[in-house]
């Protein structure tokens, strides 16, 4: 079983758009076990198109369609759709309902033009659009399967999620040999090779599934890709899997799928009745607003200050000027003084603080860019932890502060802090 | 002149790369004046490729090709051209010596594999690689170009912009009839349609020139595509609309191409000798993070108070207990005394201050979420002005955050405040 792609726009031509529909697809279909091995970007001209469909009907058993489904005369699908099929187009009144509904509860008029929206090709089936006024179309010829689906993202998202993906699971189901799940495991405090170094007798197990590392400046994801006969075998798998990861690696792993740390720390927060305040200098407010984009920070976040210069560090942190002028603001001990002062001024359980040398400019031979102190005071404990990052300022900003949430994670948890 | 791009991979296809690549090469192919007709995607498979030469060399007149140039067994790019084209590999010494001092500055060894990334078709030229290992490869048969270059994207790019447009340029001098030039203005505080109305009266005088409305949450981005005979005749075109797009809306444009409203605004305060001090609330220190994000931001910027809890607000900004009783901590009131009192506390010349229901709840009938009042406080004049975003948190943190550093923006240039 194979799967082809073709996308109609010009916009995606010229560079105006990034084709992110695509990487949708791919994972979507290889998931289901009916991979796409081609992938076609053509400008809104019928010939272009016919030329597709016909590559697509001797070669793939399912060709997926997107793009040129709207209103306008420059929306050519179905036009090369009705002359490839030799067929004419019929009202689907249930579609026309829908997309009447629609301009109503925005309080508008519909326009003449999105009548004829609801017109389809009289050998086709309707895929249901519950987020826009352009319906998918599912049409066949030969046992090959062509589905229409139209190119704004989260419309087409949804529509290949609930309806196409399911329905060409069941109709080829004997076909289908082998369908992939996925999982993402979070990581973070490890680079990619040493990560891979720890998980590497997991690489020898995996039989025909696959893992892949994709770092980014804060960490590293892991995705699993498990196959399967089916989905309740493929499923077994990802658990399979993830069990002997977490042996390795378990304290590096924060979360799964698109969570982020601060998410994490904030649901930790929220169970409890533990409060936090931050002082920040290096950070520069990064990492009090990474706590703050978490909806419901204000029931534990009482506030942070950002210390930039040595005056302000002395005055509002407490900060002495004895530590500042023997060690330096970036120091171990200035880091631990901020934490500390912090943390009294706003009477809260747990304080954090960052200093270091940003960059890209302003490091020296003993303290060069990239250096960062994190410091963590509570009751019970106060120490500042040395990173080394890198050159690039907003790259160090950001690590800094994921550093800094990790520590609050781990103490939080009562996980062994690793450095 | 119209041209197509194949890029190779099955990492593209199965979803894990979305294939960015393609509207970098598209938007430059459209600009050189050979526009992108067809974009290809196929897997590592050689006959997959073979199929897409065949086509190529029928219909267009340049061919792009990225990826599959690495040195490993799946790198299929070369292999298949060499079929196609009925040549083989010679050592180019050159590229060798190239390849060589990039392992030696990385203190490696080079791996025999690499060797052969040095070794081309005899009948193509070298498209050097400043980057990277693996050269690109021009090739020629019958006037049709092919031009191959790595997939990795800062290689790419550089080899596309540096030499494969130039040389295409040149060799094709006479046939290109239409050259476009593009340049981004960005604005912000006009939404999309506002922003379309006010500037209505230029897109009658467009000619063969458009314009292209690019919003984001903080801001319109207007981009000039312009057209000419050559490049000079483009260049002049763009300077023609810019003057008339400024003419209706040069308040609302704070720069151009990639920069950001923070930089523009670091670059005023660095040529003056004054200082600047936050205040922040409902921002949760994301407006101090944009200011410090800008290197040298340490010059004039001495650090700001998240102030999350009323508490602190009181404490640390000296907002009067009577005010947050009477007014409310979301109040003109509260952002002016937050604006006053963090630059009184930091003795500096001028201050911002936020404060609003970020959501996605805590809103009421009379503060509704999305309701932000912003803070500005010099010696000569404090005041505060009203905004109401939307119901989408991080957004709205983010559009308050920019608001603010524009309202600082007009004040230093001393344009009028038009809330």
């Amino acid at each position: 079983m194979k799967s082809k792609l073709i996308t109609v726009g010009d916009e995606i031509l010229i560079g105006q758009v990034v084709n992110t529909n695509a990487a949708f697809i791919g994972e979507k279909m290889t998931a289901a076990g009916i991979p796409l091995k081609k992938t076609v970007v053509v400008g809104d001209s019928e010939k272009s198109l016919l030329e597709e469909f016909e590559d697509a009907l001797k070669y793939f058993d399912v060709t997926i369609i997107t793009g040129g489904l709207g209103p306008t005369s420059d929306d050519i699908t179905k036009p090369a759709l009705l002359k490839f099929f030799n067929d004419n187009l019929v009202m689907n009144w249930r579609i026309l309902r829908h997309v009447k509904k629609i301009f109503q509860s925005r309080n508008l008029a519909m326009p003449s033009v999105n009548i004829g929206q609801a017109m389809l090709p009289s050998k086709s089936k309707a895929i249901w659009n519950p987020n826009g006024t352009a319906p998918g179309i599912w049409i066949e010829r030969k046992n090959k399967i062509f589905v229409v689906l139209p190119g704004v993202p989260h419309e087409m998202k949804a529509m290949m999620a609930d309806y196409v993906v399911p329905l060409l699971l069941k109709r080829f189901k004997r076909e289908i040999k082998n369908v992939h799940k996925y999982k993402t495991l979070l990581t973070t405090g490890l680079g990619e090779s040493t990560l891979y170094q720890k998980v590497i007798q997991v690489e020898k197990k995996l039989g025909a599934s696959k893992l892949a590392y994709l770092p980014s400046p804060v960490g590293v994801r892991i995705r699993i890709d498990a196959s399967g006969n089916n989905k309740s075998a493929a499923g077994h798998e990802i658990l399979r899997i993830e069990k002997l990861i977490k042996e390795k690696i378990g304290d590096y792993i924060f979360g799964e799928s698109d969570s982020t740390i601060e998410e994490v720390v904030a649901k930790i927060f929220t169970k409890g009745k533990k409060t936090l305040s931050i002082a920040e200098s290096c950070t520069g407010g990064m990492l009090s607003s990474l706590i703050v984009s978490v909806a419901g920070a204000s029931k534990f976040y009482l506030g942070g200050i950002c210390a930039y210069s040595n005056r302000e560090k002395m005055k509002l942190l407490q900060v002495k000027n004895s530590t500042l002028k023997k060690f330096g603001a970036v120091s171990r001990e200035t880091a631990i003084e901020m934490a500390d002062g912090i943390r009294k001024l706003m009477k809260t359980d747990f304080a954090l603080s960052t200093t270091g040398v940003a960059g890209p400019t302003g490091g020296s031979r003993v303290k060069p860019v990239g250096l960062v102190w994190i410091g963590f005071s509570s009751a019970r404990k106060t120490y500042a932890a040395e990173f080394k990052f890198g050159s690039n300022r907003q790259i160090n900003i950001a690590r800094a502060s994921q550093r800094a949430i990790e520590i609050l994670r781990r103490e939080l948890l009562g996980i062994k802090i690793y450095f």
